[in-house]
């Protein structure tokens, strides 16, 4: 349990802003790539760091993208660190099946059980780790009983359910608030960004606290993943 | 509207079982693909008739497939028709956009509407291919009603959810009553099963009236498609 | 208990077809009216048997229509027997509340509820008329089980949820079959029928066993509820 | 699988119908009893043959009786076979559970679930008798499909949710039809009744086909359990 | 988008409190009126601010309102603001049918959905003015991350589901936050205040910080809407 | 209404901490008791103060423990205040009902109905004492909207749906702030702890600020229910 390896952004308090910026993680988003070639496309982003799944049942998001065997498939097709997105209702009804197919983290949404504590205890009995998420709409209050539990908040900066949209300007106060907690409880979670996340807005991000940055068009867009990623590692340099 | 181009099967009522076998169309399910590489699976069978898209949302069934992306990836890389399976609850919420996604045609649960009849004719308004299918436990004259309108019937032979499952035997017999339905209405809708085909059963099946053969397993084996493909042609040649 | 009085449409097994028809129910549905003035809109159609009161969830039908409030008035405005359709989820949860509300007959959907039996039995405890409806697409063997029980059946010849749809033809074949299981019972239950009821064919609905008719457009079309209301019944003399 | 022993009440075909009637099994039900001395009640009835045992989720029906812990209590008091009768939604969920908490058969509601033909399956599998049931307003058409796949079929002779209530007449009728649809299929599955069973009514019931009888208030009434069995034991003599 | 008028309230910071209160809106709510004369009553409260539409589906409160049809009604005979309150579940259903059906507002409980912000956005692209609504016992946190969003909030001083209750005293001090929340933004959004408001409060509601004060009973109660409106009028005056 | 008698442990505020702990009341909760024996377990816990009656209907948690007709039986058996602690979904349904089967207090969820000041409500008027939990991973804000409204307040210390959890720690920081603002409004009601109570936790507890422990396994143990009493009354003493 709880045997993966944390990182370890916020241990020298020390870091200039921009060290920290330049060790931000980037999180492709499979939302957005060519799922004719997903093993191909997945060959073109091993200089992420995470792969990032959205999970999505049509009932909790008004969008049914895809679930375990296109899950699977990223597994067996690519060593990245696997970045499971729940968008489901009642998560736990598919947490151990999602770390059978490959999950290495599973992030599950405040809106969409009544039982978040065990659901993030439920992954961590999986050996995987937890992450909470929470929409554009949702008070930040609803993930502080769970913060000192989790390896992973995911601040939602789009509605989910569809890839392409803009950035809500609010979300850079909520990174900053949760930022904030994060620090003063010494946690080292990772505090992740998905939703409009381009090469212009990446490194204000970063320095209002994200450390992971899902992008889904700006990876996967006409450029080319090798390119779109090297945008963003230029933007947080 | 209805301006899909219907199968002939039935128009020659004197055509000997065996032409009509040969006749049986063969519809191999993405659900068992290799999905690092769906471009080049689908480009291996071109020479079946349909791709058979099983849509699950965990809720009507307990599995989480897939949905819009990836069907409209296997549309752009795939001329074939798209055979779409809705196995997920209150499909008229989402016919639409799979019409949009790529569908030419969806087929839908008696089980999962208590508006079977407006669903077929939301599809047939989309101007896609209308089927309705049915769990091995629900008794066919769930169906009846719509018979004289849809174009597909969907005899499920076995519990959807999952692939690589085992045929259930009464099948035959459910088959073989909705094709002598189907006769009597004078109907050239298809029927198509979907579940545990193998080489072994395909004639069987054809003969009992079936003129859809999905196939998870039996394509997408270990043998490859093209063998797989070719095996459940010789079955029915 | 069972203290409404029924129809004695059968009891006279000789009538002739002509004289069967002339003694058909006409059932204004509100749906179709002007809500700005329903007081004088009841009172264009005292002629009429039965008010028709379309309740819709948008739940179990794609439309909220109305409810309470509305029942309530129709019942101060007007003398007429409140003929009340719940196109609702589990209609047993509001059965007392529209008794109370003023209703004289309940219909449920078969559809709605796995409790069809007690559902029926608690309009009948309320003292109330029950009716029992069921969808284009439900085999109508969904209310043999309560033939016996009710005190109407209403046969839906368009998909519940909206006005204006046109009549459902195979509808007419549906009647036939209900009329017959009536007749055989010796049930002097009422045979309803709901949907693209228009002049044209309300007298092949007659003649096909229906005793009372549901006409939206047809009643309260621009030509007036008076002149409405007379069309179907020349089109019935 | 299937490992239960079948009982053999068809396999005489010859045998009078006094001889079956004296056969049929007793089931009193745990609703009635007293639940401050649960293990003296069932110590009461061991000259029953199942202790029949309903569990009720306060969604399916309007009443939460109990599941679990009192099960579990029930197995560790009486060696008889618990007969776990599923009135809850989507059962597939809590199988597992109930086998696990000392169930011997579990029987499902065909209304409770699209996937019956699944959840028999999934009951097998666990090594438990599978059994079927259906509400008094729902087809028996809706149990054939896996009329041949269950040890049991239930039919319910009141509305589900509360004890004490009337038997419905029409249940009789009911009971005859499985019988024959059983005998027909050389099936030596157990025929069950539930709901208003009586001394009265007893021996109507078996002639009718039942082999296993329910009774709650019947039994676990004033008078006593024995004595209650033994009256009901003396109407079938 | 965002076209809609908004209010001029708060531009002037200095306005003293009485010129505040007399500039207040009256929002008569329809959940009180005479349905049989709609169009009358309308015609009635034409010196009124808004007309208020409570439309309630059965399922996120305990009661069923009306929906569409009366809402196009009022729209046909009034021209003030359709000031449309769902009380329904998942909001996101229907924005679209009731901006087309006439509301020039429409306001959403965050209780109802997870996608709070999506549905003030959704609203917002149908160009109609977005609210939010909190029930009595839900913290006013949950209405913060949209507050910047949002044209008009609205606090219940009852609990949704009925006319005719009595005010919750702390309904005041909740307005006096909301105020103070507003008036930090520099928001110009309406505070909508609904329940059990009357002349002997509208003052106090006033005072603390509404701009909106919706009022059913003391409307379209025994004294008529035009001396019921003029007795408010007098209060805030 | 309201008519129940509070406990007067905050009134006066000088106590001891000591003599406080030694008033905390005791609840052992039916879920651990062993069932067989409900009666005799009763009378082996007469010194404890309530009977903690854990409802669960497998929707809201994923277990389906008992309802009405255990809480009836407890209700014969014993004197104590029975105290129902409905882990139901939208308990609003069934609250009547409880009350007639004889609970003295219930204590609904706010994450189990979005009208939980209602639902408080409804309880006052049936003439019981209304209580509100939460899970560990809600924010306790979402019960302050009801905090002046309610006689309890149940802090849940492990997640609900088993007995036999280990106390999660961070609970006690929730307890101390709950009775910090109970203290605050000058409050009465009871502060309940649930989940993994102990000799060893008891004190610690009493000292946050709890005033009910409910104890499952630490009373219905090996050693006996009234060593396990006897043992936790030490502890506080």
């Amino acid at each position: 349990m709880r045997n993966v390896r944390l990182p370890d952004v916020t241990s020298d308090a020390a870091a200039s802003p921009s060290s920290r910026a330049a060790r931000v993680k980037l999180a492709p988003s499979l939302l957005s790539c060519d799922f004719t070639q997903l093993g191909a496309e997945l060959n073109r982003i091993v200089t992420a760091d995470y792969v990032h799944v959205d999970v999505m049942d049509g009932l909790f998001v008004p969008n049914i993208s895809f679930g375990f065997p296109i899950l699977a498939a990223a597994r067996r097709a690519s060593p990245l660190f696997m970045d499971v997105h729940l968008m489901i209702e009642r998560p736990e009804r598919y947490l151990r099946e999602f770390a059978e197919a490959g999950a290495d983290g599973m992030t599950v949404h405040v809106e969409a059980t009544p039982h978040i504590h065990r659901a993030v205890g439920m992954i961590h009995e999986l050996g995987k780790r937890a992450g909470v998420s929470l929409n554009p709409g949702t008070p930040l209050e609803a993930v502080r009983p769970v913060l000192s539990d989790v390896d992973l908040v995911l601040v939602m900066s789009v509605n989910p359910g569809f890839g392409g949209q803009k950035f809500i300007p609010q979300s850079v106060e909520r990174i900053r608030t949760v930022r904030r907690w994060l620090d003063e409880l010494g946690s080292a979670a990772e505090l992740e960004v998905d939703g409009g996340v381009t090469p212009q807005n990446a490194r204000l991000l970063a320095d209002a606290g994200a450390t992971v940055l899902v992008a889904g068009s700006s990876v996967f867009g006409p450029q080319g993943p090798e390119v779109g990623l090297a945008r963003l590692r230029e933007a947080l340099a």
